[in-house]
């Protein structure tokens, strides 16, 4: 019988006519880049396969190829842009869905025989703390691993699936979880699958894994693993206390009760109306979502700024007394805030605290202000300090959002958004959103069970 | 044309001919005294007129006598007690309503010809610091302002009438205001009833008043009045923070607008049932009650305990998520503590928050104590510490109140009553409540306006 390691291992190892499929189109590109640069008469360059294509480390059904084109550190930015594009866009003649892309430089992404190819000039440096730009770093990741990896490769595989099925994997902005090259790195520190979920069960915030012995900087990250290529740089950086948190909660759950669901986790459904009917009475509490169409944005840019707007949104709804208890978004064509509140609605009354009755100016000033207002209930002295009971703003959520979300710090693109154009819906109205998406994201309100 | 000082003047003077009653009442009082004490051949004893009516300084209308029976400072406490009320029974004779009651000492407290007569035991000490009791040094605290308030009777009349006006006389645990001897002493410091109140306006806690620069010990009250005759007492230390904050803004708004309803408010009506019902709706908040027999205790043992009380209601109701706005109580045969609250519903759930991920122990234990249990509505981690939205226990305030009161701490004397019965009364059931002093109070709610 099969262990379950080993029936998860058949799931994601690449076959040997996938990996020999993988090989022929890798060295059929970098030869291509080879020929051209002869051709075109640039002299110097090396084409380089990295990433997890290279090292052994991908997972059955990833068709990711990163092609990077190495100059020399002798040539120029602008050179190594301009032909560095220009050879990547003779290579791509023969691919299709071609996209020129800018992360610190520009660089070309295409599907090329099945595969999602990037191709990325790069600078070939002496080290990777001397690099002039951050993908310039990727080889030297690459050559680390493949030294220290290979009889591990299946290790890696697994975690990166487990992470994958916990929801932990991946460092951009949105899950700011483990990056691939983290992955690697935590596998060989701890040698293998197992070892590194035995290990995360009693990890505190404040780990420092540093291999070489030779990190020279203090991080403040909840994880700090110095790369080995780079003594200044935490591989962690990226991996949020939460997403580290809900790690290690994943390996002690794990280690207690093994089971492929860590793996490969059952598709959540849609959340039916009566499910979110039942959900928002059974809780009793009170539900707002401020809704808007979506702006163009790379998720890099949208996610960061929908966090920063989930906070601004609570921190409004908080300022004018309303209890919030959870928040989360959503973004499709349209994005979502949600937030739980402990009721959004809030009595006429509201306590407004003046100064000590012996501050004399400010209490004269307090006095003349409330005492002839109609907003004003009553006035007394508590605990030597005066108090008005004044007539509250707003006494519903929706109001105070509808009123006051558009001066909120929002972001850039979701402040520009906003302003055009929003609606707030309350409790059952949420149902008039019926995108199948959004109502999987509304489980998150009965996650854990 | 009168000022007003001197109309308010009119009306609290004691006419010549009512001064001359109570001279005489007095007189036959001491005489009666040192007549019985030598038939009886009780040897050394003094009678003295000790309290407002010795001094001048006693209100017109208000028909006290504190007779004082001053004992050898030889006699043992038991001769002293013994002896002491063998007179002031024999005293008493003429007397009607005649009472033994208890402070350190027993003493006799009596109608006599349209007065009401406090005939005291007490030891003829040399100096206020070697006093046996507390009554010993009433003597020489008459002593001194008989010596210095010669001159300014009239300004201690009218202060005093200042303070019953503004709800800051009286020094009993009920009031914890300003008592006859302090008013006394705070116009013998400042000189009038008018320099007074204009220094009063900028007083802040911490004020320190030493006539004679002898205070020996530091005190911790919002005002220090070092008692001219015991340098170690502060005879302000009953005026609590809300009182000396009040009376400072009494005399700011006297100062600024002088009328005569400082010194003689308009009496408040009780609420009726329709303004009570409105001062609901207005306010949009929620009321509660709780109702009990009051026992039979001295105002100075009640009080302080429906003090406690209101306390133990509010630290309930906000352990349990309530948002108190505020409270109050009052008492006549029933004893009711009334709060108001932001609202006195809450949702069902109810956020509760665990260890962080990573205190690997307690972590095992909340996760296993809440996900099987059926009271959990969904587990998460928030800034990597587990949360469990969860059912909660109380929804209601009355329900809590019910459920949990009489496991409070409530003092012995109203513990024992809320323990044999006590009702719970919220929003508009409180008009039940016809009590008209009850409906007074209830205008605290509107204080200020």
């Amino acid at each position: 019988m099969m262990t379950l390691e080993e029936q998860v291992l058949e799931r994601i190892k690449p076959s040997p006519a996938e990996k020999e499929k993988l090989q022929e189109v890798a060295s059929e590109l970098l030869a291509r880049v080879s020929t051209i640069a002869r051709i075109k008469g640039i002299d110097g360059i090396i084409p380089k396969l990295v990433g997890s294509a290279a090292r052994n480390t991908w997972i059955s059904g990833t068709h990711d190829l990163d092609v990077f084109i190495s100059f020399p550190e002798s040539v120029s930015r602008e050179e190594l842009e301009e032909n560095g594009l220009l050879i990547a866009r003779e290579v791509a003649r023969n691919g299709t869905n071609v996209e020129e892309r800018y992360a610190e430089h520009p660089y070309l992404n295409m599907h090329y025989k099945g595969f999602d190819v990037d191709l990325v000039p790069c600078f070939a440096v002496e080290s990777a703390s001397e690099i002039k730009s951050a993908v310039d770093r990727t080889p030297f990741h690459n050559e680390f691993i493949k030294m220290s990896i290979p009889g591990r490769e299946d290790d890696v595989l697994m975690m990166k699936q487990f992470m994958k099925g916990t929801g932990t994997y991946g460092s951009e902005l949105r899950t700011q979880g483990f990056s691939g090259y983290l992955t690697e790195l935590l596998i060989v520190h701890y040698g293998s699958f197992r070892n590194l979920i035995r290990n995360a069960c009693t990890w505190k915030p404040g780990l420092v894994i540093d291999m070489l012995e030779h990190g020279t900087l203090r991080h403040e990250d909840p994880l700090v693993v110095i790369d080995p290529t780079d003594p200044k740089r935490n591989v962690a950086a990226a991996l949020s206390l939460n997403r580290f948190a809900q790690f290690i909660d994943a390996c002690r759950a794990y280690s207690d009760n093994p089971s492929e669901e860590f793996f490969f986790p059952k598709a959540k459904e849609p959340m039916s109306d009566d499910e979110i009917k039942d959900m928002l009475h059974s809780r009793g509490s009170s539900f707002v979502a401020v809704v808007f169409e979506t702006p163009e944005l790379v998720d890099d840019i949208l996610y960061p700024q929908l966090d920063k707007m989930e906070n601004s949104v609570r921190a409004l709804l908080e300022d004018y007394e309303f209890q919030v208890l959870n928040s989360g978004y959503w973004a499709n064509e349209q994005s979502i805030v949600v937030v739980e509140l402990i009721s959004s609605k809030l009595p006429s009354v509201k306590k407004h605290r003046g100064p000590p009755v012996w501050v004399t100016d400010h209490a004269k000033g307090f006095k003349t202000k409330y005492s002839n207002s109609n907003e004003l209930f009553s006035m007394y002295i508590e605990d030597g300090v005066y108090v008005a009971d004044i007539k509250r703003k707003f006494t519903t959520a929706k109001e105070l959002l509808q009123e006051r979300l558009q001066t909120c710090s929002l972001g850039k693109h979701l402040g520009k958004a906003v302003l055009e154009s929003f609606t707030v819906l309350e409790n059952n109205v949420i149902l008039e959103i019926k995108d199948p998406d959004f109502r999987v994201f509304m489980r998150k309100w009965e996650q854990g069970k």
